[in-house]
Parts: C-alpha cells; structure tokens; sequence
C-alpha cells in the first residue's frame, strides 16, 4: 500500500494537483467533513476502482452546519481509513483558510435548494452545493462521488456541476444501510442507541410501503402519503415526522401525482437532531426494485 | 499566422480542451458576448504575449442582457478579429447549448452584487459572473483577462474565483479609451454621434476631478461627489446622472470618507441607454496618477 499523500490546506495543494493534473492521470474525489465512516469507505473503494488517483478532502465546512456546532473529527483516523479504503491524496483544511473574512460568494440554485433538507435547516443546501463545488474546483477529478444517503445534495450538484460547464463527472453512489436496522450508516446517527435506531430504521420502511402502493398502481400522492404516515407514525416515541412529501425529481416541487422521476422524501426530528431518508426513484427498474442499497 | 481552431459549441471544446490541458501548455482565456472591438483586442493581445494559446469565447450570455434584446454580431468578423490579435481558439455557442429549460445555477455574491451596475439592471452582475465563471469552468485557463472598463465585473469575477478555489489567475487590464473623447472603447456606444460622444467623455473627465480633489486632501464623499456633480451636469443634455457614489472597492458599499481602497462610479442615462464608468484606485500610485488607461 502507497502512504498517502497528506496535504493540510488549499495552499499546499495546488502545485501537487498541477502536478497531478499534468500527468494525465485520471482522478476521483470524495469531499467529506470528517468523521469518515463505512459508506465514505464505498465511495472510497469506488472510485479508487475507477481512477488512477484518489483524492479524499476533510473540512467540517461550516456554512453548512449549524452555527456555533462543534463537529467532531480526528484527522489522523479519517487519513487511516482513506488509506485503507485507497486513497492517494488526502487534502484537509480549516475555517481561517476556507473562510477569511472577505468570502462572499455562494451557489444559488433557486427554490429547489429551500425545499427537501433546506426547508428545516435554511441555507443547508446552499452550503452544501457551494462546499463541493469548491472543493471540485479546486481539484479538477474526472469524476466525483456522492453517496444517496443525502439525495437532496447528491442531486443539486450534479446539476451544479452540468450547468457550471465543469468537465466532471458526478458518480451517484448507493446509500449504505445497516443490514439490521436498514439504518443509513451516517456519522450524526452513531450514537444513537438502539431503541431509536429502530424508529429511524421504521422511516426506510414506510417509504418501501410507499413505493409498493405506487407500483401497484395508487397514483395520487395525497393517498400514498397518508398510507405511509398511517405506518410510520405508531413506530415513532422519541421523533415526530417533520416532513413528508412526494417531489419531482428535478426541482423537488411537490406533485400531486406520482409519476417518473420522483423522490418520496421524509423528515423527522427530536427538535435537536433531524434525520432525513428518501427514495430516488427515476427509471422503471427503481420503482420495481427500489433504488439499489449497499446493505453491510 | 496559424489558423484560429474554431469550435462551435460547449460540447465539441471537452474534448479539444482536454488535449489542451495535458498538452501542459499555458492557457488564457477572454470570455466576450461577440461584436469584438479593439478594447477586446487589447485583451487578446495582452493573453497572446503572456500564454502558449489564447480561447476567446463569443456567446451574447443572455442572463447578463435585457430580455428581448437582440445583440448584434457577426461571428465571422468576430473569428477575423480574435486571430489578428493572437488567439489560437475561438469557442462560440448559443442560448440552447449554453441554457436548457433545466438550468438553475447563478453565482451569489450578496448585496455587493446589487449596487453599481446592478443597481440599475437587476442581477446584471448575477449574469455577468454566472456567465464568465461557466466559460472559465470550462476552458480551465492560466490566467483570464477582464477589462476594467467594467470595474464590477473584473472585481467581482476575481471575487469568485477566489472563493471558489479555482486554479486561474484574474488578470485586469486598464480601460481602453478614445484619445481624443476619453470615451471607453464599447460595443454600446460605437454607434452615438459626436456631440453624445461629448457626453460620454464629460463623466471620465469629471472623474477626474474627484480624484484630484482626494489627491488635494479633500475627505468628505458629499463634497468630492458634489464637486463632481457640479462640473458634469452642466455638460449633459440628452443624458442624466443615474448615480454618482464613492464605495469601498471591496463590498461596493458607499463610503463617508475616501479612502483606499475605493473607486468613484458614475452611471448616466437617456432612459434607453445607460453608461457607466468608473476609477478604481486602490494604490497611493493610483490615486497620484490615476488608474491606468490604454489610449488609443
């Protein structure tokens, strides 16, 4: 196994991704925030499969996080488990660099990014899009992965990217579930004891009972939602459902009929820590089998 | 004299561009809405010394122009032009390739983006970074050359391409003006006859004056702008002030008190046409000399 590489800000990347980009290698990237777990190891795995090089960013970027949140992260164990799952770049990088005080500008993607996520946490997409778009920026990949656990993010900067002309390719990688649970492996759920694990496991469930009724032929969202809250809310004691909804999977307005592509997307909250599940179903296929899932 | 390449879409450059890029070749880029003149051709020329290859791109972005506008240019002329000034590659496309019905990605850069120029033409700034950072996304130059005949663009594009770490150098280069009217050389204005050029002219020279006032030692913006203001307005007939503001050269936030780095901008009007000009000073050497100016 090559050591990776380790660069510890923007300013010391550069001449290495000149560097890099030079010599013609074909580059993946994963951009994080740290606290890497097992499904950003499958986003490793798979573009350490797919490129000659593997570029792994770690920035809690705090315009997308709550203000004044804390994000817990050990650099030395998110280099270890790059590494281990094929990185060969990994770049890290703090607030004072990301942000100095004259950072002014953001990606805007219109209504779409206040709906889904953003509609409880304003401006989440906002800083989502605006991370990964910098981050692409800045390291040129021929292709760039995102997990579909957070569908809403997966999506918009596909879009970024395509309406920006930015010659990368954005590789939508299936969410990772705990096999038991049906839980998405996610650094903001792991302490969770296993109580609520199951209710938020139950989400996953209900929105499979969604699609079931749509495939059966059930076209009107009205009914298809109250059928998954009917499900869904007797297994909920310590979350309520904050929202729950039935979009197009382009802009993610609301449609009153469930017709390709669509997202069944679902919210639920404890008033401090908010989790989000959907399905993305854009083909036949999907709505068939469902969207592919990495059960581990 | 080699041949331009001419490329006649987004989608025919990728893969020329790729070749380009690991060519290792020094790239730069000027990125127009066609009808090149010869405040372009300062810009290509200034490229054509400094890079290997030079792209001009020539797309009337349609997000940066009045709706309904039809702008005028032949790309033939356009082509005969870039290629006497240096350019190796001329880029042009349309509004099908360059904004199909799902398009939804704008540059946001806050209130900054909304005074000056855009003060008067909501979201013309918008449209003209959205616009230019979409062209350097996807020609990835060494370096990309604004004109500081539009002083908000060229700062705001450097603005965005800092913030979001891409890899290019913004390089401004100084107004290029008319040595007998001091009119800056502009696709808008080649068609105004003499005694409107006259106008025109009134607002650099009243500029000027401003500035020598700060030279002088004078503070106070009321008073510089009402200097200012008191030596154009007798020089106007068919056009009228808009606005005339000292702002700070960063957030272009009016100032009580010049200092640098700041830049005095004036926009006149006739209720169709709208011009704007401006010094940008932001050195001691700029304040004694005034900002640089090609004269031709």
């Amino acid at each position: 196994m090559t050591p990776v590489h380790v660069i510890q800000s923007v300013a010391e990347a550069r001449p290495a991704l000149r560097k890099l980009w030079r010599s013609g290698a074909t580059v993946g990237s994963i951009h994080t925030l740290g606290a890497l777990h097992a499904a950003h190891g499958e986003l490793i795995k798979r573009s350490s499969a797919e490129n000659d090089h593997t570029i792994v960013t770690v920035y809690p970027n705090k315009i997308q996080l709550f203000e004044g949140c804390v994000y817990q992260y050990n650099l030395d164990e998110d280099i270890d488990l790059a590494q281990r799952c094929g990185a060969t770049i990994v770049i890290a990088s703090d607030d004072a660099e990301m942000y100095p005080p004259e950072y002014a500008t953001y990606i805007d993607q219109g209504e779409r990014a206040h709906r889904l996520n953003s509609s409880i946490f304003d401006y989440a997409s906002r800083g989502q899009v605006t991370g990964a778009i910098r981050w692409i920026s800045l390291c040129r990949p021929t292709a760039s992965y995102f997990g579909m656990k957070d569908i809403e993010q997966s999506l918009l900067v596909a879009r970024a990217v395509e309406d920006l002309l930015i010659d990368c390719d954005i590789r939508h990688v299936p969410c990772v579930r705990d096999t038991q649970t049906a839980v998405p492996v996610s650094s903001r759920l792991r302490f969770l004891p296993p109580e609520r694990l199951q209710e938020v496991g139950a989400v996953y469930h209900a929105l499979e009972l969604g699609r079931l009724a749509i495939l059966a032929g059930q076209t009107k969202s009205a009914t298809i939602l109250a059928e998954i809250r009917e499900r869904l809310e007797p297994q909920l004691s310590t979350f309520k459902i904050a929202y729950l909804t039935l979009v197009d999977a382009d802009d993610f307005g609301p449609i009153d009929e469930a017709r390709l592509p669509f997202i069944l997307h679902c919210a639920i909250t404890d008033g401090t820590l908010n989790h989000f599940d959907g399905l993305c179903i854009r083909t036949d296929e999907e709505l068939q089998n469902s969207p592919a899932v990495i059960w581990i």
